[in-house]
């Protein structure tokens, strides 16, 4: 069931390639696009991505039946309740940010719409409208978060947004809770993306050694460190409650094994083996 | 130049690609084959990688102009004395391990053969000679360490062995001074590979968040955690002198960063931005 018009705001990376490939399956449905940057909405204009380009003030917002935001973490955050208040009574109003806790609870700081919360798990470190991709979630997974309440209207809501995601090309989607995702993600997305930068400043930092550690740099580091390039994950671990704690851990657990790896390197090569086979053995989602 | 008659020592990843890759070049070049596993000798001498297989006790090495170690770095060290006293005074002796300083001083301890160290930037999470491959080093960088004191035998010895490197498809080859190379490597690859391992250990640590981390573990966690199903990197990490002091500094960092993201994430960001930004203007080797 996919609703008969549609907005996103925010045509970057994720909310162009939204429109995109909701646009591929399902040519008739109207998508209102709505952006910041002007050129932005021209860009997706020009790919047919949008039936229309608007800024948020000028934007129909009230004649649309679903709303999904997608800009970056903190300008999401910050425009739930003012979009709310622009759509139509009894609306579903989603988005599409990588921490659920904040963004959740500011959903439902309202009663206008019914605030269904979603997280799909895909991107690259690209960013903007030229990056999108119809194909994007192509068989990716999206974290669900139904809303606080069980009724009808949360029901079809929850379901509205399922269905928008499956027709995009998410091959599932999980419902979660907020605090549970958020939880989850750290580990899976937002300590991979701290580590990534912190491997990255450590290189800026040794600049006796940088220019030929540059040089010597190979695909290891290429993909240990690609995701420190992406600007948007950043917005959603300053988010996400769990993340400090989380990367202090890290921290401390890489502590641990420089120790280790000086008193008691049998040890060390010991753990890094064990970690090396329980990495391999892991399923991930291929590379496009 | 490449010499007539070449032994590599472990035919894995690695040593196993440098024999298909100078048989692709020089099909005439007799390659000796040696590894501890008869079933190792047995699939290399089946794709044609090498003229006969040997153990190390058995291995025709006083026939050889240049012997290659290329077996797991604990291994590959303990492995340098005992196979320069099997060879014809005079001789090359070179290896691939990515931690040079101790390698390089354990061949400078003898002076029957001239031992130039030697590292290719190159590799995969994959292991053992059925993952080797003819170009494997396609397009890399090999660093390269030439030995102390400057006489016509060592330029020889260092001309025999970059040509060998640049027949095996290398882009270039960089001189460079053992501790030069384990500093800068520090940074290039093991302290990628410890944060890794480490982001892998955090996922496996958070018992009640894990399973819900893998599912939703997506493109971003695959490529951060890669090289920690790398189970080569490690043993180098442990051979390289900087290493334990780096990765405390890295731990530091990672630590500061969580501190900063729970009291001023603000200033966080506008880290995490700077760094994404320098991380999209590095020029690293494109994906094979």
């Amino acid at each position: 069931m996919l609703p008969q018009r549609l907005a996103i705001v925010g045509l970057g990376l994720l909310g162009g390639s939204l429109a995109l490939a909701l646009r591929r399956v399902r040519p008739s449905l109207r998508i209102e696009g709505i952006d910041i940057d002007p050129r932005t909405l021209e860009q997706a204009l020009k790919a047919g991505a949008i039936d229309a380009g608007h800024s948020i003030e000028a934007a129909p917002l009230d004649g649309c039946d679903v709303v999904v935001l997608a800009q970056p973490a903190g300008a999401l955050l910050d425009s739930v309740l003012p979009v709310a208040a622009g759509m139509r009574h009894g609306a579903v109003l989603s988005d599409v940010c990588g921490a659920k806790e904040a963004v959740c609870a500011r959903g439902a700081q309202q009663d206008r719409v019914i605030f269904v919360g979603a997280h799909p798990m895909a991107g690259t470190e690209f960013r903007g409208f030229t990056a999108a991709s119809a194909s994007l979630f192509d068989g990716c997974t999206v974290a669900l978060c139904p809303p606080p309440g069980a009724g009808q209207d949360q029901e079809l809501a929850v379901r509205q947004v399922r269905d928008l995601w499956l027709a995009a090309g998410a091959a599932g989607v999980i419902d979660v809770a907020p605090s549970e995702h958020d939880r989850a993600v750290t580990f899976a997305s937002h300590l991979p993306y701290l580590a990534a930068a912190m491997v990255v400043a450590s290189l800026e930092d040794a600049s006796d050694a940088a220019p030929l550690a540059r040089d010597l740099a190979a695909g290891g580091f290429r993909d240990t460190t690609r995701l420190a390039g992406d600007g948007t994950v950043g917005g959603a671990a300053a988010l996400n409650r769990h993340v400090p704690s989380a990367a202090k851990e890290l921290a401390e657990k890489l502590r641990q094994l420089a120790d280790r790896l000086s008193k008691d390197p049998e040890k060390a090569l010991d753990q890094l083996g064990k970690l090396a086979e329980s990495r391999r053995g892991m399923k991930l989602p291929p590379r496009k």
